[in-house]
């Protein structure tokens, strides 16, 4: 007899015959029910022991966290809540959980000291839920890219350009730590360092994206990502995953269309094929939420926020307009941002983004055309010599979601920004090489994968949506 | 009128009806065919243009490497080798492409240039087809894992431990790399360093993905992982793409069901969705083999060695038996091997895995039950007490394709040969952890991408078959 999951014995509902499951023990009540959970979905199954035929040193060894292998009758379940159950014929333990000591117990524990044991944390339903919905997103990036034509290209981690421009790098090297060797000039001889130069961990695969794009046409990064700043928040992570999309002979507006498209598309998918994880998830929120004073609670659950995304046209709103909302905006007359918007030209603050999407039009927002000197240096400068193609697209709760652009095709227009800016063109000729050698109008986006997970599970903490996270002084496990 | 791809044009081949393409030239002869190719399929479409109509300044811009516009009329081809081609109706320049500076001449390059301009190869044949084959297998990859249940992960690139004991690592740091802060003692205090230790990039994410299949069951991972060693082969990437699916309850016989179901499966996918691609590859090969002398060529094309794989059961094999069988071969007996077999616990290089592989067996071969001291610490001891539940998957050309083992589940076996190693129980004490709370059977492996997409494409050097490779002395683009 093949092994089931728990996914597979309730899907398949075949009652009435014998069954084997392995899992684990959830818990053990009245010396009669096991909650049994394989981590195949969130759903226990309840396994109905016998216990007057049962040994007493077996009972004993049921504990919650224990590992069982269960063989017996799947029946209807006369009890509430479930559909089936097994009637347990026989009961092995494979391994045991001391009770006392075991740091899992079937009770209510703070997501600060799951975090301290990350590596048991997926064993408690929200958790389990979480990386199952983060598998699923995943599954589903891949799945919208594949149907629309993409390919996808692994862009290099270790890179020796450090042209990149999203932040603060880390240095990846094989030299002795304490006497590296030192050149003539008494500075540190990278050329003697495992590639030959210094190297960094890459803050975005988007440059090297173009170059499949300038010749596969449509293509996509997913990899991990990694900024050296030193940021405590519920926001950052030192290593994050990111999708970046890029595409040749698409457009600013086309990669509106696209991003939306996409966005849409992922989150419908885990709403029809993640429904439980979802409905555990958002009860979770509302609990929380019910913690909080009534002005600080969401005015739509978790389901609820994720549908309005898939249903609703997503705003798209220009920076000049934006400006002029947030100059005539209540808080900014009454001088309640950190921030007062007074000209054009200044960056927007979260706070600025959170008004515009959670107050003023109250769903997702694209903002586009930024003044250039915000910007990076490979965006495409309007006809307004002032603007450029960027676009930001920003979620309730979450804030910046995605963040893209057109890219500047014209190659005297991108070495004049790259002077302007110090860029060496030595060190990016391959990329100046994409506008010497059939350029063409090109775009693409970036989405932080975490930022994500954290909107399609209520997670506010971006540490509690990756299986390990790294953060400033954390690089446990 | 939306633009579309010329797969789509090609697939969907409605005739008679205008069309507007864009995409790049790859070759204009007799001022009148364009070869047009936009990325989407290994097929240019043919653009005829009409030259009497078209000024001569447009038709010199029409060069190899440049972008263009086309919109004409969709037509069956009157010339041989293809079936659809475009009346051009109007042309548009979007970007020049000088044809005495392009690198990209049409002609064959050697694959040592190519690399050089990595950044443009994808617009070659050979390059544009081994990259859509390495996303179509990554794509069915993914597909064969969320169709059997399994949870994607990501396990950390940065990683704090060392005991993964698979190679040399690279350091991780945002110390001061000339003069990093020393302690009391006079060595690198890591605590002041970002994450308050040592930091490295990860070599495998097996041991963090062990901690998800004890909950949730069936997980794998597909991310970068990375050797410090200083090997310039044509195997050997310093970055390279690893998967490794971990399951709980699955002991090394369902391992082994697992590997070759799944290899049959994703191979099985491109022979499906990838058919031009490849057979453009086989003729490759077959060209490129037709150059050595006969006794070096394979006795199979590219698309045999893949039905191959397919439709045969892979030769299971102990390392007892297979070292049985190397004892007694002619080039053994010989001495025509640089190792000489002489007893039981010799471990085996690639020229004896190539003799099994490739002489003896010629099929996959999974060799199983390894001398302990010979693999890693993690390993299920047997009954025997000298052997373990390894395995390691050889394949024809390739060599080891796919490392696994079922992994030891007795926390005393396993803290007792960590003790033996000089592995720190205080660093994997979240590893030991997964033993002491319900503890059970489990296994899993480890499958280098890079080989894989070797196998498929029958690309010789692994340079050729990831975007932008890693090597010693090279980290370019």
């Amino acid at each position: 007899m093949k092994m089931q999951t728990v996914a597979e014995l309730l899907k398949k509902g075949n009652t009435l015959q014998e069954v084997t499951i392995k899992g684990w023990v959830r818990s053990f009540r009245s010396k009669r029910f096991i909650a049994l959970n394989d981590g195949s979905t969130l759903n226990n199954i309840q396994c109905v022991v016998n216990f007057e035929e049962t040994d007493e040193t077996t009972l004993k060894r049921i504990t919650t966290g224990a590992a069982v292998s269960i063989t017996g009758e799947l029946t209807e379940s006369q009890g509430q809540g479930q559909s089936l159950e097994i009637q347990v014929k026989k009961i092995e333990i494979l391994g045991d959980s001391d009770p006392e000591s075991y740091p899992i117990q079937p009770k209510k524990h703070s997501f600060e000291f799951l975090r301290e044991n990350a590596h048991l944390r997926t064993r408690t339903n929200t958790f389990s839920a979480v990386m199952r919905l983060r598998s699923s997103l995943s599954f589903a990036i891949h799945k919208y890219f594949n149907e629309n034509g993409f390919y996808y290209m692994h862009t290099p981690i270790i890179t020796g350009s450090d042209a990149e421009g999203a932040g603060e790098m880390f240095r990846v090297t094989g030299l002795d730590p304490k006497n590296p060797p030192l050149t003539e000039n008494g500075k540190v001889d990278y050329s003697k360092d495992f590639f030959g130069k210094e190297t960094n961990l890459t803050v975005s695969g988007q440059l090297e994206a173009e170059t499949y794009a300038m010749s596969l046409g449509k293509v996509y990064t997913f990899g991990p990502t990694f900024r050296a700043e030193n940021s405590n928040t519920s926001r950052h992570l030192a290593e994050f995953w990111m999708i970046e999309p890029e595409v040749a002979f698409m457009d600013l507006a086309g990669n509106m269309d696209l991003a939306e498209d996409f966005m849409k598309s992922v989150l419908s998918y885990i709403l029809e094929h993640n429904k439980e994880d979802l409905e555990f998830l958002d009860q979770r929120l509302l609990d929380e939420e019910k913690t909080k004073p009534q002005a600080e609670r969401s005015e739509m659950s978790l389901i609820e926020k994720i549908k309005f995304v898939v249903d609703n046209n997503f705003k798209r709103v220009s920076y000049t307009e934006a400006i002029d909302i947030l100059r005539n905006s209540k808080p900014n007359k009454k001088k309640k941002f950190n921030y007062i918007i007074e000209e054009w030209g200044a960056d927007l603050q979260s706070e600025h983004e959170r008004f515009l999407v959670e107050k003023h039009f109250k769903c997702p927002v694209i903002l586009f055309d930024y003044p250039a000197n915000i910007k990076a240096f490979y965006m495409r400068l309007n006809e307004d010599g002032k603007t450029v193609r960027a676009m930001d697209i920003l979620f309730p709760g979450i804030g910046e979601m995605v963040g893209g652009s057109q890219r500047e095709e014209r190659l005297d227009v991108l070495k004049e920004k790259m002077k302007a800016l110090d860029i060496d063109e030595e060190e990016l000729w391959w990329y100046l090489d994409l506008r010497k050698y059939g350029t063409a109008v090109h775009s693409g986006f970036g989405l932080g994968f975490e930022r994500l997970v954290m909107f399609a599970t209520g997670m506010g903490n971006i540490r509690d949506v990756i299986p390990f996270p790294r953060t400033p002084q954390n690089a446990e496990f």
